[in-house]
């Protein structure tokens, strides 16, 4: 495989997971919440506004002016749109490096050549995997559904106003994955053998 | 693997080739036009008047009239609806039989406990596959295109009208699957895999 990977996922759905796994039988680099500090230290942005932005768009925010250089006398760019350019340098920068896993962030359509993939899977298997995941004893499956509503949706957000593009629309990735029927370790072994590497499985 | 799968698929992906080899490989019944015949077997309307109607909704069409039953008194429901109703019937019918496989015709939607695969490419992959598996000389990439998109449009259409879900949501299937990259034995050896059956590749 000789490709840059792409994972979006929805929350909760084994997205990273799958892309660390994937990682470690194709022995190459895996990049998610990493890429916030790499674009952190590139322009210089407190690593706290670039955690704040990561991944969602913000349109009336009281922090952006925070954030803002409030005395420069260029345009101010709004700071969730630097912090899109910074990550998406980042992004062409490692792929340029030769192949690696990048998970969200809209890497699929900042990269031209990347393969792209798609994971998700049923609401009630998401909280499922999640309440496993997670041992405080005060995370119900209520309070949980709620909070994975709230991030898939900044997600979508984000992945509509960036590129333009449909979320989940199947035609925009390669290969989409349910989680959900044969968990992450059955994803992980057909994105194997969509790649030709079964023997790996 | 114990369960109905189902394969909807863009026309020229190769959603067909990929049913046969899979049936093939696991050893169980597969049905694509076959479905038209044994409907039409059931409600003892022409097998031509199914053909007409095949994955295509029809709202002022004339043969509607010529296939009506002209004086009857009961009230006349629209060919396409008794005919979409005799085709679920009849998909319901050999699920209840035990695995098989299944192209088209909203059987994802109709089953209510089947896996659901969808099959795509882009549109130079689907041209290229077409205009390598017909030998009509005739046959020009514009043309194919042209054929393609109407196809396309028909059985989204279809999909649409009687499912009320949009064709080509990754969530609505369990595994959806780019050709283009990897060819229909690709995503075959990808399909065995996710359902466990790695050792069939």
């Amino acid at each position: 495989m000789d490709k840059v990977i792409t994972i979006s996922r929805e929350f909760g759905s084994g997205g990273r997971e799958l892309g660390v796994k994937l990682a470690d039988k194709l022995g190459i680099p895996f990049y998610d919440k990493e890429l916030i500090s790499m674009a952190a230290d590139d322009i210089n942005i407190a690593e706290e506004a670039f955690r704040h932005y990561d991944e969602h768009i913000v349109v009336y925010d009281p922090l952006d002016r925070q954030y803002y250089h409030a005395f420069s006398d260029v345009y101010q760019i709004p700071m969730s749109d630097q912090i899109f350019v910074a990550q998406s340098n980042v992004i062409r920068r490692l792929a340029s490096h030769g192949p690696c896993i990048i998970v969200g962030r809209c890497a699929d359509m900042i990269l031209t050549d990347s393969l792209n993939l798609f994971i998700y899977a049923k609401m009630k298997d998401r909280i499922k995997r999640m309440l496993e995941l997670e041992s405080e004893a005060e995370s119900d499956g209520k309070e949980m559904e709620r909070r994975i509503r709230e991030v898939d949706r900044k997600r979508k957000e984000y992945y509509q106003y960036y590129t333009g593009n449909t979320w989940g629309r199947a035609q925009n990735y390669h290969l989409c994955l349910d989680s959900g029927p044969v968990g992450v370790d059955g994803c992980l072994k057909a994105v194997l053998a969509y790649l030709g590497e079964e023997d790996k499985i």
